[in-house]
């Protein structure tokens, strides 16, 4: 049998992942129907923006749908699942990087799937979800196909990823998204606290991120750590005192680096100041 | 009395930096007489390049020059000036981030200076001098704005800094250079072992560093650190049970979020997955 459009959507969460997949699912044609949160205001504000919309925050009582999306945080996501009710046949799939196909597939009587975006979603960023890679998995073959056609018509960045791929993407963009970000914000302060402006750094991150994104970034490793320059580690760990957690992360990261250029991986000759 | 602009410019170092700044300067307006390196091939490949320039190895044969800039590694630089004989009232500058103008204000009769480009120098990869912060410090004066004068040709970006600040934005650097090409050289490498191309975490990582630089990073902080989303940080320490070296840095990076996170510093509504 050929498989239906996912036309009609359900949102069950209005978060910021709600609150920027909401409106892109409408420019993509699909009928959001209603939006479901704990808290009726968040649901209320984001029905506000989806044309047709209802708001509720009752999870017995949810409109007939083609699609229910989850999009709670990972802990809320089998209280949700265990009180919901969803009509036999529908399609359940939730958001998340960290959480199993099975999270959803115990629930009978639905069509369990996955629909991970990987990207980080901030209040006030307009994402360009045409870039947005969708990672899909389903628990069976017609559900994947009609995730597949629906993805499609929000990202040309569509491709299967199972359960177990995609908990090492997760992890992996931890380390390329939360961690850099903390990273950054550790520049800012050391920066500001030497009166000097965090936008002085801007042109050494995006030459930095742009080299990265160009050659395996191990391979264009550079700096005091990689040199085993240490004097210049020594000025740097008296610079930082006034941080042991900072000083102690620069030791570990330091660490961490001339482990991976003592290993068999793919390296660089040492150089290059910075 | 007026001072002179620095024309003709000696390259003590014909490595990374010395490679991209050599043409700059040639290309600002200067002439570049001679390149000495410790290695006759290496100061002979960067010469060909800048015309008119020579070759040597002979630090007591340098040519007369108005500038004489030093690019060599940090622990090179007391031991180039120690065995070089610059002309009476010279200017000679490093362009060290870690070191301090006194490590060239104690050469006898030559007026010190420190020319400290802010950016990463890599083979291959082409250099907006213009947008290279240039951060100027010098021992007196009239030095200064010579000095002065000659990075306006090379930059947009010229300002004073002097060794306390500069010391603080090299170890400002390494963190937002060195150290995030490293946790992206692990996000490849987790990426590759699940069998997923790099390039799925491109745009996340661009939407990261975008958000990171149009506000304070610690205020747009996101991710299962700071929401210490217990179950999540358990499951991505499972997947990295292969590489305990990451595993340990992924909870000292979760640390210190939390550790901010807790402070008086600003930071945002928990929230967001990723």
């Amino acid at each position: 049998m050929a498989t239906s459009a996912l036309h009609s959507v359900v949102l069950l969460g209005a978060g910021r992942v709600a609150q920027h997949l909401g409106p892109a699912l409408v420019a993509a044609g699909c009928s959001v129907r209603h939006v479901w949160s704990r808290t009726a205001a968040s649901a209320a504000a984001l029905a506000r923006q989806l044309p047709g919309a209802t708001a509720g925050t009752d999870l017995t009582q949810l409109p007939p749908a083609d699609l229910y999306l989850l999009l709670v945080p990972d802990a809320a996501v089998p209280v949700v699942l265990a009180a919901a009710r969803f009509p036999a046949g529908a399609v359940v799939a939730h958001t998340a990087g960290a959480l199993p196909l099975a999270a959803v597939a115990a629930v009978p009587q639905v069509r369990a799937g996955v629909l991970y975006p990987l990207q980080t979603f901030s209040p006030g960023r307009t994402i360009n979800w045409h870039a947005v890679p969708l990672c899909l998995e389903a628990a069976d073959a017609a559900t994947y196909g009609q995730l597949r056609e629906l993805a499609r018509r929000l990202s040309a960045d569509v491709r299967p990823v199972d359960t177990a791929q995609r908990l090492r993407l997760h992890v992996a963009a931890v380390f390329a998204c939360n961690f850099i970000n903390h990273l950054l914000g550790i520049g800012h302060a050391l920066a500001t606290e030497a009166g000097l402006p965090f936008e002085l750094l801007h042109p050494l991150v995006m030459e930095t991120v742009s080299k990265a994104l160009a050659a395996p970034p191990f391979t264009v490793q550079t700096g005091p750590a990689l040199r085993h320059d240490a004097p210049t580690l020594a000025r740097h760990q008296e610079a930082l005192a006034a941080h042991p957690g900072w000083q102690h992360l620069y030791n570990e990261l330091t660490r961490s680096i001339q482990h991976i250029a003592s290993g068999p991986l793919p390296n660089n000759e040492a150089g290059a100041q910075l």
